[in-house]
């Protein structure tokens, strides 16, 4: 019976994706006498967290068993601790999938709860509300965004013909599961190259009022204002990380005055991990890296990747010249070349999407 | 009803598979008051047709419905014709999935039953009876081998690292659905430097007492006894399909004397498809392509291949001067790339092949 409402609280959880970032998904479910009373959750971030949610939507909570996906808060952060809302509204039971993952504060939700009297389990469907929140559990810990790699190739790995032509080598069900990520992740990056020959806008289709942050990685500060993710930056989420060499060029300045370009740089010295710190302390949880090869390249060589989905066609180029989705790497014997793990397969018609992890299973996309 | 029983015959014919080529795969089944009396199949090569079977099954065939996957014949090849038996059991009704594909006798059986008083259904399944035999469908209309190519790669399209390691990419669970078209065709073609690489026997393992024929693509005569594919010749199932050239060579006389060796030879004149004859002058009607990236990519330049199936793993060399499955085109619009058709996903657990076919859909294998 436990798992059957944490199972319905996870459910919960997942309707805040795209809209709480940075903080985690959380999903809540009162119920009384084995009947659900109310179910909540965490709806946007800043807001109200899903046990206030759940509590307020409830007449009578008093005698209720709260189902909560994460360790209900024990301190005031942009809303009052939902610990002391619980204990207010006589809530008897309390069961919890997973602990906070933050080490200052882990277990004294818990604590609390107990000392005023409310019966708490942990560990309810604990392995699916830790999937749930990898991107708030990693980022939480490292202070750096969860990153996750998105190819679309062809049977031959490649990501383009060797005029740089792309579009499209993915069919409309793959790429439709991109828009899903975009709305899933806090950012999307990809290298000034992309800019150069696509000239994406970098827009989340499945849900328009959340668009992603945008960072172009262009070391040496070639895109402009020709370019739409430039040019049409009314929502002001273009990033653009470059060496600190160029701060002092007319472009950077234009950028910044003219079309409200945020600049990251970089010196000499740091690297891509320095980079993406800077990104976590903006509060940018999450990242989707779109490409291109160079890009994808780099974050597979300083091990920096968290997971992501390769997107296979059916499709071949033949051509040693064509753009390979990943590059730079020699193995001599096979077992010395990258073996991903955790795999999922996805398909979309007759193209294969390979979902791959670092550690635990799928991301709820 | 006629489905029914019609899919029972072509799943007897599928007993067939490995054993009837360059014979078409066919199945019977007689049926009374809606009831099977008997089922038959074409069970090996130069031994009696379906038809004979399941009559010779029966205790009495007379006023039955036979159901046969392929149209009777109705002349002498290495058994007396079928329709002779049919007409002599008093068969009263025969459905029939699909005419014979060979032009010169085409409609000549369903002719002879009828003119005998029996009633005759075509097109019952025929879809299914096609697929079910298009080897044969090819072979007796083109008198080349039906080919099909296999592939087993990394996600970015390569068969071997830049030192040729290769085993294994691909996992237990697609590596045996290889054993299976071994079985499923009469040879396997492979290049020399396969050979060189990779010493392979070349041999079937699902089915130990049917192994392929063996062709050696090696224009130059660089394979030896070193191999196993020479050494290990007592079936006299190894072919070298060598330049002209060589016919006076010590090793090509060597190769036959002591090793048994079979020679097709080719002039400077002769192309791929003009090698393809000579085979399938020798009652070879299939070929499974089984690499490397040489052979693979003469078979999608001449435009030579029937189907195939490339077995994705999902591992990653990262490296340009690892072996790609195929090469030597240079498209330069993404449109331009070779676009495989009636895709069929295979899973192999954390594997995918991507089965394709120019036309139709599925082998039986």
């Amino acid at each position: 019976m436990h798992n059957y409402f944490m199972e319905i609280a996870l459910n919960e959880a997942k309707k805040g994706i795209g809209s709480v970032n940075p903080n985690p998904l959380v999903g809540a479910v009162l119920v009384k006498d084995n009947k659900i009373i109310a179910v909540g959750y965490h709806e946007f971030y800043g807001g109200p967290h899903a046990e206030v949610n759940v509590i307020n939507k409830s007449k009578n909570p008093e005698d209720c068993t709260l189902y909560v996906t994460l360790e209900p808060c024990s301190h005031h952060g942009k809303t009052p601790p939902c610990t002391d809302l619980i204990i207010k509204s006589k809530i008897k039971k309390c069961i919890i999938a997973t602990l906070d993952p933050n080490p200052l504060v882990s277990g004294r939700g818990v604590k609390q709860l107990q000392e005023a009297g409310i019966e708490v389990i942990i560990g309810v469907l604990e392995k699916e509300a830790k999937n749930l929140n990898k991107v708030f559990f990693k980022y939480i810990k490292e202070k750096i965004p969860y990153i996750f790699i998105k190819a679309g190739i062809t049977l031959d790995g490649k990501i383009a013909t060797q005029t740089f032509s792309s579009q499209w080598i993915t069919n409309f069900l793959a790429r439709n599961k991109v828009e899903k990520y975009r709305n899933f992740f806090s950012g999307i990056l990809v290298g000034a190259n992309t800019i150069l020959q696509d000239n994406p806008s970098l827009r989340c289709k499945v849900n328009e009022n959340r668009n992603p942050y945008r960072f172009i990685l262009d070391k040496d500060l070639v895109v402009s204002d020709k370019y739409r993710i430039i040019a049409n930056n009314e929502d002001q989420k273009t990033f653009i990380i470059t060496s600190e060499k160029n701060i002092d060029s007319a472009k950077f300045q234009l950028l910044i005055e003219k079309f409200s370009v945020k600049f990251i740089t970089f010196s000499e010295n740091e690297n891509l991990k320095d980079i993406l710190k800077k990104i976590g302390s903006l509060n940018i949880d999450s990242i989707l890296i779109e490409g291109g090869s160079g890009v994808i390249s780099s974050f597979f060589k300083e091990n920096l990747y968290d997971g992501g989905e390769i997107m296979v066609a059916p499709k071949i180029l033949g051509d040693s010249l064509a753009i390979p989705f990943l590059n730079g790497f020699s193995p001599l014997n096979i077992d010395e070349g990258i073996t991903l793990k955790n795999i999922k397969i996805n398909l979309y018609d007759n193209n294969v999407g390979f979902e791959f992890y670092k550690e635990g299973e799928c991301l709820p996309v």
